[in-house]
């Protein structure tokens, strides 16, 4: 029994106080053990905790009369008992004895498959992606002619039944989860591991993330999965607090061994899904590095690391500091003044032109005066604004604006081709 | 009572028979109506069928001593009747009285979301993207800016628990849709409706679809959804026969009004889904055209198209005629004789240095003989193969290949990156 939970006590004196430590100390293990079996009670005002022994603690303490007879009492029982007896109270509200009985919570998204609702029929939803590549470890090995090291990489939904959603895109219940497994030999896992949590962690610097937000966590040997012999999280600074985006994990040989026929866990599998390692003449499981990183967290971290307001000339300034090639529009076209027919074919005709030339989004706009033009622009990441003036008709030049400088140049209209296939060009992408 | 259900009678000559042909014509107007209601029945040995009116018309006359209590017995007291009676019998094995009693089939998928299942929790995985689009269509559209017409785009998974999945991956329970909701004024619904069945049929041609494998069908009135005024679908000549790839369906202004708070069928909205017309200063209701493609489908019928045989100096070669833009590889770089380091680190410089022109996949292979090389890449449809040979570290040349033409032609290595940015030149692509 831990200190902690005896010390908000009253002074031990009377024999049925001592009566109820007694059997207090005597409960302990199995309230510990079923808090272990049972992570989650569901309060009937409809909110839910976690039992992480904390709510118990605060709890438990307000009911005095035991008897003995209720450490025979299985989990459920007792909750009910002390539920009725008024012995639960609510670390929120207050409320005593209004907690519903524990229920068996599905953390996996069950239904049928098959038109016919029943049990022959039942199917879940998959709660990540990395089975599947397992699955197909064997089929992508023999028709992609791979050697040791190789990835296979996968991008899709997964579903989690999450008890506690929330934090805007954070924590959801269907999200698109993207994963690399990793197959390396025996011996060079860790080699491979740091490799990973390397490779991983500069890509979100090359994707513009400001490191100070960015950091690695070990996790500990307790947080470990059972399958994982060392996990590191790569974590964002959220406005709500440091939050995982990514994960990489050392699965070991953990799961294509769980998926083989020689496996007692496996019923359905045909294969043993080892590899041939020619140097050695003989077939090895290979042990798996998982980067496995959640694309709407990735995407919600992007924004509030690119969001940025300042004050300009007075005024707030919104400008989202995306990625150039993140950025949904890459190029905006204006003419200064949209009742000037020459200025608006001009800046039309200059957007156009763009467009065969700017691998992505160039938008056209005259709906409102210049200043504000440029703001929607910041406000949605364009890094560049292209604006047609009077005097563009006479020199056959246009004004450029950056977006995170505000600096303007300007640059002749034949130029404007070079001058983006330049900015935009793919030694300096992300991509490929 | 369809003439072809008393056809195979014995003759009607006595009492009883008279008595049987008089209750049968009184009872089925309503056995239509159950046919109609009710579209499937479940055989108690596992194996599901339509009642399309076939299986029943080969069955029923099988059973003769009919009452007229029969026909106020619902449809599923009377399917038992007749089954217990063994009037019914099963036409692919010739059982009688061994059908389960119909059921109800669930067309979608059911799940609980939070984690406990209760009736309150009951959710369905989408059967469509559609919906999702049209109750967001105010927010696009006070935050677009957008005027009629204009359309929103959505790809994503949808779910139907399909009756009879299979031929490949054409009907399949967990699918990838494409959809386009394109809202134009009413009274212009009849020519968008033509402009995007052109423009969707001209988008496969230009996917490199041979012609006569695509064709377009008109929905006859009787198939009509209850929400489409005209539906065109797009269908693709299948190894296993013409099957739908796309609908373009002109879905009138029935889902923005089904979204609204004035409507009864809604207890949900708080808006109405409207747009203000600047030319008229009123609130209309927009109508709806809706490309929807199944993105399983098309991926399906390119690969049959693309696929080919031919026999090469006596020889089958398999050749995937894929769209340059759509190979998975674009080019591939070998060097003739993978014993000769020279040519093997010619090779690999050439295939480095094309990954930076390249918009798509370079690779590079010495695992097998030249013509096994090039095999390969035609089975999985790359375009181009480059070739390094010994002649090549003399004169500074390599030989390109065409997938389809087979024919070879010699080029100086600098002039690779030119060659193929022109091959693979943004105005010859379908992106953008």
């Amino acid at each position: 029994m831990p200190e902690s939970l005896l010390r908000p006590l009253p002074p031990m004196d009377s024999e049925p106080m001592r009566a109820w430590v007694e059997a207090l100390e005597r409960i302990a293990p199995l309230l510990r053990e079923r808090l272990e079996a049972i992570r989650v009670i569901e309060a009937s005002f409809g909110r839910t905790y976690e039992s992480d022994g904390h709510l118990l603690q605060r709890t438990i303490v307000t009911y005095r009369p035991w008897t003995t007879d209720l450490l025979r009492a299985s989990w459920n029982e007792l909750f009910v008992f002390l539920n009725e007896k008024k012995a639960l109270r609510c670390p929120h509200c207050g409320a005593m004895g209004a907690f519903t009985p524990p229920r068996r919570f599905n953390l996996m998204f069950k239904t049928f498959m098959g038109p016919v609702e029943e049990e022959s029929a039942l199917i879940y939803l998959r709660p990540e992606t990395a089975q599947g590549i397992f699955v197909n470890f064997l089929n992508v090995l023999t028709s992609a002619r791979r050697k040791l090291p190789f990835g296979i990489a996968q991008i899709g939904k997964a579903f989690r039944n999450e008890i506690t959603p929330g934090q805007f895109l954070f924590r959801v219940r269907e999200f698109e989860q993207m994963e690399i497994e990793y197959f390396v030999p025996p011996g060079e896992d860790e080699r491979w591991f740091e490799h990973w949590v390397e490779e991983r962690f500069r890509w979100y610097l090359r994707l513009g993330f400001r490191a100070e937000n960015l950091r690695r966590r070990e996790q500990s040997p307790e947080e470990l999965a059972h399958y994982s012999k060392r996990t590191v999280d790569i974590e964002y600074r959220f406005p709500m607090g440091w939050g995982e985006i990514e994960g990489i994990a050392n699965r070991t040989d953990y799961d294509l061994r769980a998926h083989s026929k020689s496996d007692p866990r496996n019923e359905h599998s045909t294969d043993d899904l080892t590899y041939f390692d020619p140097g050695k003449s003989s077939h090895i499981t290979p042990y798996v590095i998982e980067p496995s990183a959640g694309v709407d967290r990735i995407f919600l971290a992007l924004l509030c690391d690119a969001y940025h307001e300042e004050t300009v000339r007075g005024e707030k300034r919104v400008v989202l500091r995306l990625h150039r090639d993140l950025a949904p529009v890459k190029v905006a076209v204006f003419p200064l003044l949209r009742n000037r027919s020459e200025l608006v074919e001009l800046a039309q005709r200059i957007a156009a032109d763009l467009r065969r030339v700017v691998p992505g989004r160039v938008v056209y706009d005259d709906t409102a005066s210049i200043g504000r033009l440029y703001r929607r622009q910041d406000e949605i990441g364009t890094p560049y604004c292209v604006t047609v003036d009077v005097q563009s008709l006479s020199d056959e030049q246009v004004t450029i604006r950056d977006r995170d400088t505000m600096e303007q140049v300007r640059l002749p209209i034949a130029r404007l081709g070079d001058y983006f296939a330049e900015q935009f060009r793919r030694e300096a992408s992300l991509v490929g």
